[in-house]
């Protein structure tokens, strides 16, 4: 493909990010409308200019009325990631990438509006929930306990010491408080108060999960090309991938018990992703990692090449992930843990500062971020992206 | 693009069709598997070698699931179409396209799978459907009431005969006769039982209105380069888009109103479509039209330049769509009002067998067809298939 035809992020906008509930002066619909203009201003493009909306994980929201609310002239692409819901966030831009790589459509609206007070918190049992019926009778109800079974069979092969899962979360809080759109801004985390947090399901506390928000965000996508006539310095899709292995689970994240428990299908997915982008790990300068749970970070660490199998915990402990001064700064606006939950799709917006240089926690010189989506649910994603 | 990675469509299976309320020995899982497994087969593929599943119209089913139960070693998109419902058979058959074309995927599966015994029955009133709040309290409750305001003002401003409209009945069913998968092969239908069926919504009948079923079907699209080594007679997907026009409705079908009250978005889609085909109307075969009430063919045959606008009455009725003598023979399987209703993507599967000379109702020397998703809810979405 030519080099002008290469899909790239010209805008990001999102709204403000509050804990779950306390967002009720607006809908999610609004809140994604919000969004959206927001990254069209940013990008210099009036919001009727977008020609594609992509979003994923159940949208409550209609294609063709926000068609209408944005002042749409033309809706050549609408289209959502099928399953994977934390896990498709790279995936709805894979989708806006291939379309207007491909032409289909020209500016591509991606985003995620998920108002938790409003319709559901994530965090809860719901028994019309995938295979409900077959876990909850022995009293595995929310995701929480879910990825506890599979870090404690990761801790049982490999063995990881709880201050490296504590790590990431001290690193994202810190992260967060440098950034002033994240909900936990103002509120420092130290270790004590980390290790004096109650268990919620062996081995995670408090602080080892993400929090549950209201809020939305957005990035515009288009080609190289048009990317030049615009307002602002556009950041390279280098690589974009949406994949599920064989014996991966199955969106009921009970795959602690299978051969192949840990977030496998992330592994076919870095080499592809690798081999499209043209590089190796090591040439990546910071990461936004999905962190729905502290500890899963290990394996996303040893599935995408920046260690062995086994070693993520050791990697992390190594103080690796810490901004300035690691080799791999994580999540540096907070993540999913302490920046807000917007199924990972902030991640992305946060990729795309660092690679405009306008981080609250700037690695110096970035020019690669990978982005990943959530490695515990089928099918996962993931995006290189990379500067102008 | 080069020839060979153009996309083409390489196989087609579907279940049983049966009237709505009568497949109750499996779910509409289950009848999704057994029809991409039909259709895997068609084209001499293992089921495991699909690595694309693309739907439509808010699908019941995981995707993560679907790709165990067929065994997929690799799940590389998982998309459904965002809106359009009825409108998006087309949409879906893009999104697979231009996977297949960027590599992003290699053999996706499209399909649909629509039992309305066990989910809903689509011609009936939902409380939650949108705007419903806005519209019931005035009677306007089921999709038939919508489309027949739509079917009023045309007729208010370009007339057409009851005889042209009980045409598309009597074409579609005499096709379906022909047809040993049609839900209405074994019941004729003869202009007087037409013109004694109660009316529904004026000026539909009974026998205007689409039939409800449960069944499912699907294609596989891989491009034209890998199509060579399968069994079957590939179909090229010569152009498929998805569009929404600027003032179209929005899903509530509630557009009876508004200056462009027509299915305005399907004229600007088909000036695109035959633009990238290389094509004009003239040039096609045989047509595939989203037919859930008779009278929208008119302004489909308008919208896609078959005749002037105000024309497509007298198009109609001077005989063109008949089978197998007309100029451009119409839903040859039966379509939704006698073969099944699958949301149109039947049409497409008819679409295929056409051009490989299969059809119960062959177009002799059939070399272009096209398919057109449901005019009446945006976005809509149509293909122009090509013979091998």
């Amino acid at each position: 493909m030519a080099q002008q035809q290469k899909a790239c992020i010209v805008g990001i906008g999102e709204t403000e990010y509050r804990p779950q509930g306390k967002i009720t002066d607006r809908t999610e619909f609004q809140l994604a409308v919000q969004a959206i203009a927001s990254a069209a201003s940013n990008a210099g493009l009036p919001p009727g200019g977008i020609d594609g909306l992509v979003t994923f994980a159940d949208p409550t929201i209609n294609a063709a009325v926000l068609q209408q609310a944005l002042g749409m002239e033309r809706l050549r692409l609408s289209a959502t990631v099928w399953g994977g819901r934390g896990g498709a966030s790279c995936g709805a831009l894979s989708l806006a990438a291939t379309a207007v790589e491909s032409g289909q459509a020209r500016y591509v609206a991606v985003f995620r509006s998920l108002c938790q007070g409003q319709t559901r918190r994530y965090g809860r049992f719901y028994a019309e929930r995938m295979h409900a019926s077959l876990n909850a009778p022995f009293g595995l109800l929310s995701p929480v306990q879910h990825m506890a079974l599979v870090m404690q069979r990761y801790r049982h092969e490999y063995g990881f010491e709880p201050e490296q899962m504590a790590e990431i979360a001290l690193i994202c809080r810190s992260n967060a408080n440098r950034n002033p759109r994240a909900v936990k801004h103002d509120q420092q985390l130290t270790a004590e108060q980390y290790f004096g947090s109650r268990m919620i399901a062996e081995p995670f506390r408090l602080f080892d999960c993400c929090i549950e928000t209201d809020g939305a965000c957005a990035v515009i996508v288009t080609s190289a090309e048009r990317a030049r006539d615009l307002a602002t310095e556009p950041v390279r899709i280098l690589a974009a991938a949406l994949g599920g292995g064989p014996d991966w689970n199955t969106g009921a994240m009970g795959a602690h018990n299978m051969p192949d428990y840990l977030t496998g299908n992330q592994r076919e997915l870095a080499a592809e992703l690798y081999g499209a982008a043209g590089i190796e790990p090591g040439d990546i300068d910071v990461v936004q990692f999905y962190d729905h749970f502290t500890g899963l970070t290990f394996i996303t660490l040893e599935d995408f090449g920046f260690c062995a199998r086994g070693e993520g915990a050791n990697y992390v402990g190594e103080g690796h992930l810490r901004w300035p001064n690691g080799a791999m700064p994580m999540n540096t606006a907070g993540g999913s843990l302490s920046e807000a939950y917007v199924h990972g799709f902030n991640h992305v917006l946060e990729g795309v500062r660092q690679l405009r240089d306008e981080s609250s926690s700037q690695v110096a010189g970035a020019e690669l971020c990978l982005v990943t989506g959530g490695g515990g649910i089928s099918p996962t994603s993931a995006a290189i992206l990379g500067a102008w």
